[in-house]
Order: C-alpha cells, then sequence, then structure tokens
C-alpha cells in the first residue's frame, strides 16, 4: 500500500527528519519499490521530484534527504503500484494550474470505476486512477470557482462534497494543495500531528532516530505532519475518523468537515 | 541575455556535455547569477529542476551533470533577470498540461506589452512576460484544437503564426515541447546542429573539454543540439535567420517555416 506524507508550517521548515521515516517503509523488496515523489512550496513556486526507478532514484532521494529544503507545504507519496504501470507520469503527486496556482494531490488507495468521471478542462498525463481523479477533481473545483473566491468556506464545502463523491467509489486518503492550505482527506487511514513550543524529542517508529526539535526551532514555530501511519511513537497523533476531511495552513488545523 | 538550450534524439541521450557548456555561460559574477532550470521528458512524464538561488542550486546542478538523465527532447534555460523578480516560480522552463501532454516552454528576450495578451484557460503563476507569452501561446493552442489534431501540419502553422505575433513585440527566441516534437522560435539568436555517424570530436567553446562521441554512441544515434550561441567551435552549426521556426522530431529538422 502506498504512504502518504504531508506538512503544513508556518514558517519554511525542512521534513528531512520525517521523510527519513517514510522512506524506511514500503515492503520487503526495499525502501520506495514502485517509485516516490515529493513537492516543496516556495512562495508561489512548487519543486517537486519524482523517482519511478529504485535503482536511480537513490541519487534523488540522497538529494532531498540531504539538501534539506525549507518549505511550508510539502506533500509526499511512495507507490506501490495496483493500478497504472510504474513509470515517471504515474509517479504522485500530480501537479496542474488553477488560477496562477500550482495544486498538488497525491492519493493512497483504490478508486472502482473512477475513470468513468468525465473530465473537461484537465487531461491524465499517465494512467492512473489517481491523476483521473485529481483531474476530475480540480476540474470540477473549477467549474464551480473559475475565479479564485473571496471567502474559501464555500470552496473547503466544495472540496468535502467532491472528496466524499470519490470516497463512495473505494479508498481514497488523499492530500492536495492549491499552495495556500493542506487538505487532508481520510477514507480508511490518516493521522496527524501537530508540533509547537516547548518541543520535545520524537523518536522514529521506522529508523533507530530521534530528533530534539528544541535545538532544531525557534518558541514561534507551529508545524503540523500528515502521515498514512504515526510516523513517531512517543507523541500524541490524531488519528482521523473515516470521511473526514482537515484544512491545514500555517501549521495548525483551521477547519474539519465530517462524514 | 538569457541561454537557451535544447536537445531532440532518436534515442535516450544524456546531454552532459551540452549542459557543461552552457553551466560556463552567463556573466562574469557567476556562471548562473538568476538561476536555471532543465526540464527532460522520459516517456509521457516530465522531469524538471529548477534554481533561483545561485548558492543552494550548487547542488542540484551537480546532480544534473552528475546523474547523466538519458532523454528523447530536453529544454534549459539560464536566466539573466530583466523581468519579474529572481525566485522559483520565475525561472523556467515553464510547463502546462493539454491534451494529456507536458507541454514545456523556455524564452530569451523582453516582449511589449505581452501582459495585455488576454489569457482564457491558462494564467501566470509568477511574475515574467514569458510565463504570460507562453499562457497565451498554450492558450491560442487549446482554442484552434482542443483535441489533438490528425495532422501535425495544421498545428504547425498555427504556432508558427503565433511564434511570429510574440515576435513583434520584441526579441523571441523560443524553445517549446509538447513531448513529440521539439520547437525551436528564432527572432535574433539561435542555432542548431545535428550530429549523426560518422561521429567525431566535438570541443567545448566555453570550457577545456572535449568529446569523442564515436564513443559515446551507436551508429544509428540521431541527435539535434539547438541553442543561443553554438557551444562547439569545431562543428558546423546552422545558425536560424530571424523569424525562423524549425521542428524537430526524433533529432532531425522536420519542417521549418521562414517570416
Amino acid at each position: 500500500m502506498c504512504e502518504l506524507l504531508g506538512m503544513s508550517a508556518n514558517v519554511p521548515t525542512d521534513i528531512c527528519f520525517s521523510f527519513t521515516g517514510l522512506m524506511q517503509r514500503g515492503g520487503n523488496t526495499g525502501p520506495h519499490r514502485d517509485g516516490w515523489g515529493i513537492a516543496f512550496y516556495e512562495g508561489r513556486g512548487c519543486r517537486a521530484f519524482h523517482d519511478p526507478s529504485p535503482s536511480a532514484e537513490s541519487e534523488i532521494a540522497r538529494l532531498v534527504q540531504r539538501y534539506a529544503i525549507k518549505s511550508r507545504i510539502v506533500i509526499s507519496h511512495i507507490r506501490r503500484a495496483n493500478r497504472g504501470r510504474v513509470c515517471l507520469e504515474n509517479t504522485h503527486p500530480f501537479s496542474r494550474e488553477l488560477w496562477g496556482r500550482h495544486w498538488v494531490f497525491a492519493h493512497n488507495g483504490q478508486l472502482r470505476g473512477v475513470k468513468r468521471l468525465p473530465l473537461d478542462f484537465y487531461q491524465p498525463i499517465g494512467s492512473t486512477d489517481s491523476e483521473h481523479a485529481f483531474c476530475w477533481l480540480l476540474g470540477r473545483i473549477r467549474a464551480r470557482f473559475p475565479d479564485p473566491p473571496r471567502q474559501s468556506a464555500g470552496l473547503w464545502r466544495h472540496i468535502h462534497t467532491l472528496s466524499r463523491q470519490l470516497g463512495e467509489r473505494g479508498v481514497c486518503n488523499f492530500l492536495l494543495s492549491d499552495a495556500q492550505h493542506l487538505y487532508a482527506h481520510c477514507s480508511s487511514q490518516l493521522s496527524w500531528l501537530t508540533r509547537r513550543a516547548p518541543f520535545g524529542q520524537a523518536r522514529l517508529m521506522d529508523a533507530d532516530m530521534t530528533v530534539d526539535f528544541q535545538q532544531e526551532t525557534t518558541p514561534n514555530d507551529v508545524v503540523t505532519v500528515v502521515a498514512t501511519r504515526p510516523l513517531t511513537d512517543n507523541e500524541a497523533w490524531t488519528v482521523m475518523p473515516p470521511g473526514a476531511l482537515t484544512i491545514f495552513s500555517a501549521g495548525e488545523p483551521v477547519a474539519a468537515f465530517s462524514r
């Protein structure tokens, strides 16, 4: 199964610690057998790395771990292919432009008959169910809001409605961002954790690694991490219920919708 | 001034040699003062690296030089900012999806009043004239061809007409790709060179480096390199005349339009 990892922060923050935990996951044959990808927002820009091939990918994974790109919003995904062959264009996260902003999407799960959903504006480049679902979702958002809405509430409700429609087709855990907010939709498995002062130590479940965030942060930093399963075993993660959509901004949850 | 570099090849080919030459260029204060970017097509996918900041970028430039990504179509750009501040979202090449394909664009020059060109489908994320021109160009292509045309000739003529309209506004040297062809438009400065068997030695103008392509290739390889100025001093480059659009496929020119 795929693993999702997201971050929302109030100051540019690196995700090295959580990324190290994520990279340990994904089956017995290797740390990321069917590819992985990560997108970092930097201002209005977005920097993405994708790697479909485990052998060649190590070079890029090492870069990402070493380079410590700092970002306010990050979306990452490790793929275990079920639909769509293993290749660059099928590697999450996917992105498209709407309203002059990068939208980024990564998905975990299988969606029955999703390719029968009609598309208009956005067309998939690869062959995954997930990219089709993203193109449909973003096309529906665009149809309803040709221009960015002044108030977020209507947009958020619309995204929740669309998420439920996707969720009716199967497992639909996803992370989405419009460059301003991080949207986390849980269909079966997604957890999040907010770190703020006083910071303490965090210990990875999947690797022999501990970080003392007090050494790494300032007292005003607020950072939320969202992951398929909790990444640390000594912090209090919030396990999202099925059907929930939680929206994060500047490191904190700002809205939540339930089924 | 900016420097463009493009490649079209009939087999996946690395661009390390030409990229090394390109990286030497760009003024006295450093090899790529206002950022650089490169996009590699891999199948239907596209892998892009962008770096707005010279200090941080070295890590990614080293990766690209060392990693030797093989591709059939490459577009690269070194930026000397004239319009739009130096940041990730203003770093070429730009990309958007049309017909389920990645379109990639990099531009050299300044275009008067280009931001008055009306946009519909695609909106710029950054603030450069170049991205605005790309959004306009791709929107015009989409308006004329909502679906991919069966014959290429009409599309190519349309791209030439649009290129001329942009060229009326100033300097408009650009490289464009629709994942199948490489389009090179010359407004003031662009040259290209096709390498095929029998391969010989090539010597970079900008660095003390020579490659014997006979050691690096098979007899059936055909590779065209397009650059703002010739990169080697012992090969016969074709200097494009102002107003010309040349279209490359699988390493060779397949069509040319003149003013």
